[in-house]
């Protein structure tokens, strides 16, 4: 077994990008720059800065990504910061698409390097923000001098996130960003020294980066990250608890058996013939649809959305969930799995308590199928149930409450369709995450 | 609509015993005085009492029973009382069978009627009492009085819970002891009145009968009746919280639509092609097995205490559970209704929080079927679940645990066999009770 020391000094050279590539984006800088100081010209107040992994050199030779943001003084309205930043933007790429965050901005790219043109404003202190990107500078200038020779521990901790599948605070990811992999190096001194810490994580913990400690906090969901621009604000809010719980479990193994695979991406296999002999005698349905036309994080909380509910109705239909994921490729796939397939053709329907006299009188008037009885002293009887087998409870739910599945999914999910066992076989783009979601083991 | 004074004129006849049967106990009542005279004249400190309903004169006409008490001294042992009590039983009655209560006692006829005798120690105050049959001389006392005029109330009210199967105290109906219904006409005055009150019973009420008031009190489990012979006592203790809700939605139907019915026992109709297409489609299952030579009340709690386990068992399982129950005739009898009747072939096995550095340890790193994933931070795995019918569930519980199913019925229930769906029709002696159990409207 290699010590921790060894293995990084082995993939360091894989996660800083090479002097070919350092060149290639320094040219592109350049001439970012020169482009950005002839469009804004015409507007002296307003500002350019590079900012980001790319302005602390923190950025990773795969993902080289030019982050660059136009500052305009308050003075100017939402709108002409929206109008003139997407107009700066437009003309300082070589091609281009529209991003959304708060605001819309430009991703493009020049001389053959992505670029990110956001527009903010200039404030003169983070409390007094008025959208996510106004922080922005402010992360810079707490981060810039704080992570100084410390760049290399970020990109290591970035790749052992990314290939844990961890990194990104978007809502497919649900992981770390860039920004609290700075402040985590910041904050412990090293990657080791975090990955060390990290596997004695807690869900109470609250990192206080700017003052250098850790206290504790009961019935908090999760850990908090104190932004030092920014105090009220967690800059772990997007890291799920299952996220949080592979990082720790990353962090263990990793210490306990350094290896470089840590900071590797493998894909699964997909072993079909086992998949089929999973889905005998498990209960797992498919719902796909059409994948929308819309950005990643609306999908994604939609998706999220449409799972949800969907398990909430087999839930109230008696149907016990074991577990439910979704996946987002050419089309969307929502999977749930349960621990029956078909059910009683009766349910018990539960009355007034005796006490009532007048609940119970008009229980016991109504026309029933079944005899009533009690249950500590509790009105039931029972009633013939419409959907014996979780798919028809999928299908309904998708025919009488597709509405309340997300605003952009609603009608996709409603032409879907839903898949039960084998037939699940035949979705080929969803098969390596439905070995996970399987369990399979490789 | 008859009124209910003309419903009560109607039936009682029915429930008061005719000059002929009056004159058979008369008889009887004096050929067991002669000879209990004879037999306690070498014990003459032993005293002998006419207690219970037929000293009351509260009894129904048929099930005429002569109570006869054999007060000792209490410098008497256990055994002695044991001894003499039975010696002077067996020498009083024609034919005789043992009977058990508190201590052995005999149950014979004499002169054709039915006669119990009990003995039991002559107290000075019912504080002092050995065993619960101690009291009776003092509910008698406290009773024969107060009781005078309202006979036929009693009779009322004892038919009218016979017909809804709620008369007696014993496990097999865990309803009204016949104390219990006398003091409660002695508390309301009258049937009528009684059951006029009772619709509006809840079960947070203490009736303190010697005071003739009702406190309620929060967090009792069910209605308390004040024993005005032993204060600490529940008179009601052995009413069931669902008998107690029958009773009440007794009152409440035969208030609004009085009729004579609700003092006629009927006996429930069984269509076995309706029970035949009831099953169809709902997963039932019967234990059968021999009945044990054990007293009544032994085998009630027996029943439910197997009943109760093969319960958990299919819980445990994951097998919900509508309904259970059990019934005895020549053979016994056990039912379970559940939700589904074949489930999942994996199971989830929980881990420990990912907080827990040293068990996740251990949690991943034993060999597994499946891969491990997180539930809300903590670890899961999927097991292979061994039994996927509930069939085999009950089989299994029987096979493993019927040691924990009542010490007398243990063996019976390992002998016994599990049926399902439509095997169940073949237990004759089972359908009226399956059909209640179905909730099969006649
Ligand atoms: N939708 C976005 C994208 C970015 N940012 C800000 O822009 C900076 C750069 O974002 P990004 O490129 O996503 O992250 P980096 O820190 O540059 O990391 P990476 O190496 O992944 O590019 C971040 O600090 C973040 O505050 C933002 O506010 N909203
Ligand atoms: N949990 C309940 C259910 C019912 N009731 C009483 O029982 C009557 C009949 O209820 P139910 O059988 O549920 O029929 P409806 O509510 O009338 O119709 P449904 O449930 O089919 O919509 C209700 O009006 C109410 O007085 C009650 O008190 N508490
Ligand atoms: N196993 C028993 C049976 C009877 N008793 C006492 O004996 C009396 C008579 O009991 P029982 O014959 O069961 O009831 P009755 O009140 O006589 O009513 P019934 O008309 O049903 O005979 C009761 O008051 C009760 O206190 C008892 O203590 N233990
Ligand atoms: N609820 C649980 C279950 C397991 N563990 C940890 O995980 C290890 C492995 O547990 P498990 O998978 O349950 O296997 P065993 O308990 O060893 O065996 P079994 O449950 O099959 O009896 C345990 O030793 C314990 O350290 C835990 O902390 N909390
Ligand atoms: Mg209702
Ligand atoms: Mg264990
Ligand atoms: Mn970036
Ligand atoms: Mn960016
Ligand atoms: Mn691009
Ligand atoms: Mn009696
Ligand atoms: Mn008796
Ligand atoms: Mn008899």
């Amino acid at each position: 077994m290699s010590s921790i020391e060894e293995i990084l000094r082995e993939v360091l050279p894989e996660v800083i990008p090479g002097e070919e590539l350092v060149r290639k984006a320094k040219k592109a800088e350049e001439e970012l720059r020169r482009r950005l100081d002839s469009a804004l010209s015409n507007y002296p107040d307003i500002e350019y800065r590079f900012l980001g992994s790319y302005a602390r050199d923190t950025w990773l030779p795969e993902s080289l990504e030019i982050d660059v943001f136009l500052l305009f003084p308050e003075h100017y309205s939402f709108e002409e910061l929206e109008r003139i930043g997407i107009e700066v933007g437009k003309s300082v790429v070589d091609s281009y698409e529209m991003r959304y965050a708060a605001h819309p901005y430009v991703h493009g790219l020049v001389a053959g390097v992505e670029v990110d043109v956001v527009p903010c404003y200039r404030l003169k202190s983070p409390e007094r923000i008025k959208s996510a990107v106004d922080r922005t500078p402010f992360h810079h200038e707490w981060l810039k001098d704080r992570i100084r020779g410390k760049e290399n521990d970020v990109r290591l901790l970035k790749r052992f996130l990314k290939a844990g599948n961890l990194y990104g605070a978007e809502f497919k990811v649900r992981g770390f960003s860039g920004y609290l992999c700075e402040l985590l190096v910041v904050f412990y001194g090293s990657f080791e020294n975090l990955v060390r810490n990290a596997t004695r994580w807690r869900r109470e913990m609250v990192i206080d980066v700017e003052n250098g400690k850790i206290e504790l906090k009961k019935d908090q969901r999760s850990l908090f990250v104190v932004d030092p621009v920014d105090r009220k604000r967690n800059v772990a809010a997007n890291l799920s608890v299952d996220n949080f719980a592979r990082f720790v479990e990353r962090c263990r193994l990793f210490i306990e058996n350094p290896s470089p695979e840590f900071f590797r991406t493998a894909s699964r296999a997909v072993d079909v013939d086992r998949l089929r002999e999973e889905l005998e005698g498990r209960f797992v349905y498919a719902v796909s649809f059409e994948r929308p036309p819309i950005v990643e994080d609306n999908l994604y909380t939609q998706l999220e959305r449409a799972e949800r509910r969907i398990r909430k109705v087999l839930e109230d239909n008696e149907f016990q969930v074991l577990r439910s994921g979704h996946h987002a490729g050419e089309r969307c796939y929502l999977l749930f799995e349960t621990t029956a397939g078909e059910i009683s053709k009766v349910k018990k329907h539960y009355g007034p308590k005796i006490e009532s006299y007048e609940n119970s009188m008009r229980f016991l008037r109504k026309n029933r199928e079944y005899e009533r009885f009690f249950e500590d002293g509790r009105y039931v009887t029972y009633r013939r149930r419409k959907l014996r087998r979780a798919e028809q409870v999928i299908e309904h739910a998708i025919a009488t409450q597709h509405e309340s599945m997300g605003k952009d999914l609603s009608d996709y999910i409603r032409d879907g369709s839903v898949h039960s066992g084998e037939e699940i076989l035949s979705l080929h783009e969803l098969l390596e995450f439905l070995t996970e979601f399987l369990g399979v083991r490789e």
